[in-house]
């Protein structure tokens, strides 16, 4: 391919890190132009493919991000609030696409975006995959067709080391249940079910989480009636998934105007 | 209510014939005014709640079924196909809606409704409830959404009287999946998948058929790539929900134009 | 059959109790003989069946239970904890065997049983079904066998009508967990996870508990590690299982000697 | 740790060799001394870690096995019938354990291991993780328990480069269940159920197959009465579970009397 673009990973130590330097390795629709760590962090000055415990990839892993940037046409960054907006800072005047997968982020953090994304593309998503951006619009949908004869209930499974629950994505598809009802999350929201709860309050959304092993990430979304149930599950197996989302949004967001996009841009659904 | 719509069940001695006599009985909504068997039959000259174990209903199991479809303003039938024919040309001729929830009709006789569709409101679903209707479109959905990255497989299961496989929602579900891909079922349909099979062949659409107990129906679509899976379910607890859904059929179809309608019309998806 | 058990129900016109006459009206192994309610209640006086919509099934409602007791020889008790001592005092006086479905019982409540199981035999199980209870026995022996790399949750569904979390079936299992593994339940369980729960301690025993529609009852047993997982789940779709169960061990209790038993024993597992 | 046994990797380059390289490479109770590829495979000659784009392991890639073999305490095979049964006898001559994983043999072929089973030990398994045989032995015993009212169905998915139907897995599972209740599975498999297949038969074991994605493998084996279901689960998530259960098994033969053992030996269940 003549025109391949070249991408930066940050937190390039991380397990996310490390999942998107292998995806864009692999990849024949981009390049892997640079790796950012933390100033003091041992892999600073070695190749990242052999810090990775692998062959040589060609690129020297930095503590430098604007110089990194200034040589990419996107950065692909699954780091901390923080840290993710310095380098949104640092995207925006490279005019690098910033892909965004860090998770945590308070809304007066996500404000602080704006600037940036007057002068870049920044693209944000919660959870980069096709399978749960499409399980959201799907369920915002289903919760508007059905009445509230349908009890809602979001149970998701992680892995043991997960420190949060219900997840991130967990939440947001309960978000989409609320808007599709036309009520707030906040007002029907039953998290962390124990105990005399009394009988279930008509119009609810219930969360359930549940933990063990290295389970990746599984969300199912129960609507339950009298005599009958919809369930929409999505089962992710392989972090690469994200990392594969993440890679697509990158060269998505080559050419577009600056602002602020999601996955549902990406995915055009 | 001043205006309750008279009901007749065909069939009224079979598994959905009692518990559509029953779900009649029980709405407000509606008023059973008759229920017929076939001449010869045990149930015929007696009263139908007797005849089912429990309290005078004060309606006589007939034989004539024009007799009873003149005094109604419905006709529900789940039957099999060559009754239905008759009792469309009957429920036609007495301006009633033909409610129809008879399956394993071909497509031959399917055109042989059109002549009593002139004159009457028909109304024929595969599956009357609700969730099942409502799976089929999102199947069709997420079909034209996602590649053929993603394998579709259909699972089913039933109780173990069941003498067909895969089960009609199954196909009607394998149907949707291939119109929302833009392919024809017969083309791409894996069915009894056994010994040496090969590979999988992408862009196909498999089928599995399990039986056991007395389940009432369960129907997953699977829409599986690497790394992530998406499942849509549908659980039937209760036959009541086919039953209710008929109910509303037969309500929906009160003032209507003639014509053929189905459960999409009838609920507004 | 020369020799069918005569059997009364108590609390006759709870879902439980119209179940469980149902149940043993349709056996041929044990005969329906009395029906107990609460004085002042509407049935009292009724023939039971002709109070459940039906036929008349010859059993008139008492609100006297040691003259029903009388006549039997068993009693089956779907009630309620102090209901539940009460009728075990009378049915030893009669000598019927004491069949116990209540639920909430402490463990006080159960000591109160000891008099009477001196003087005959009393059959007490949180949850009366053979699936359950083969379950219990399963989860044990897998948590024995399997070390604490895998991480053990119990997740259940009820229908939105029931009024604690997790279920008393689903406290059963964790016990069964605890046990196999030689640990005290109470020491190792996560309830209502929510929140910043931190990663998941090793050894820990998870509850989830999802409610909606009218579920009858599942339950699964999780046990995850790296790489795999097993899952041992139950499905109750008919409450009539443990109308079933009841009754089953209604008939094994006779001519047992005096004492205290459960399902385990009842099934022979 | 002063005694770390040898380990020789045949089949090499395959999907599980790759796996087992890494899990042996990075134990510390075993040290990788060997790895075999047919003559002619560009990797003979090879590094094998550089072979797998990796760092290097100070293992060269050889099509000599009796070479490699005379210096092991074990072999992992996961290769094909006739090229186990030559790796058998040249395992036996070096007196190494010989850990077979190898999949579709015959009842001749396995017949013909038994001379080199006469000097060496042999542990062989159609899956080698810890999970799927417990799953084996609990199936056998469910069986056992249950009258034949329990409809037994094992149903499996797996990637979709799977070419068989159903899976060695599901077979066992199989075999178990009817193990378990004393007749020949031969007499009683219901597979490939497609068209009009009649009611179920009492006593029968049905099979389905589901293929997609790249799914590991998940078996149920799900035990269907009226009004309940018991199903017994098992995922598999990620290969290297295999390679755990090979690893474990060639620690384990270690010093044992020559003879063939399985996983159950090994497992100690």
């Amino acid at each position: 391919m003549t025109h391949r673009p070249g991408i930066v990973v940050t937190g390039a130590s991380g397990r996310m890190g490390r999942m998107l330097i292998e995806t864009i390795s692999d990849s024949d629709r981009a390049r892997l132009v640079g790796a950012v760590e933390r100033a003091g962090h041992s892999w600073v000055g070695r190749d990242v493919g052999e810090a990775m415990g692998g062959a040589p990839l060609g690129v020297t892993v930095t503590d430098q991000p604007l110089d990194a940037f200034a040589q990419a046409q996107a950065v692909i960054d699954f780091t901390a609030p923080e840290a993710t907006l310095e380098f949104a800072a640092l995207a925006a005047q490279a005019r690098a696409v910033h892909v965004i997968g860090t998770t945590g982020m308070t809304d007066d953090q996500i404000a602080r975006l704006e600037p940036a994304a007057r002068h870049a593309v920044i693209i944000r998503a919660g959870n980069m995959s096709l399978g749960v951006n499409l399980l959201v619009q799907l369920t915002k949908r289903v919760a508007a067709a059905l009445d509230e004869d349908f009890d809602i209930e979001v149970i998701e499974a992680h892995h043991r080391h997960k420190v949060d629950a219900p997840s991130g994505t967990a939440l947001m598809l309960g978000e989409a249940a609320a808007e599709g009802r036309g009520v707030s999350l906040a007002d029907v929201a039953d998290r962390g079910r124990d105990g005399i709860t009394g009988a279930r309050e008509r119009g609810h959304i219930g969360f359930s989480a549940v933990r063990g092993g290295d389970i990746v990430g599984e969300h199912d979304v129960l609507f339950a009636a009298d005599g009958e149930r919809i369930v929409l599950r999505h089962v992710a197996t392989d972090r690469a998934i994200f990392a594969r989302g993440a890679l697509k949004a990158a060269l998505w967001g080559q050419g577009r105007a600056p602002g602020q996009y999601d996955m549902v841009d990406v995915l055009g659904l």
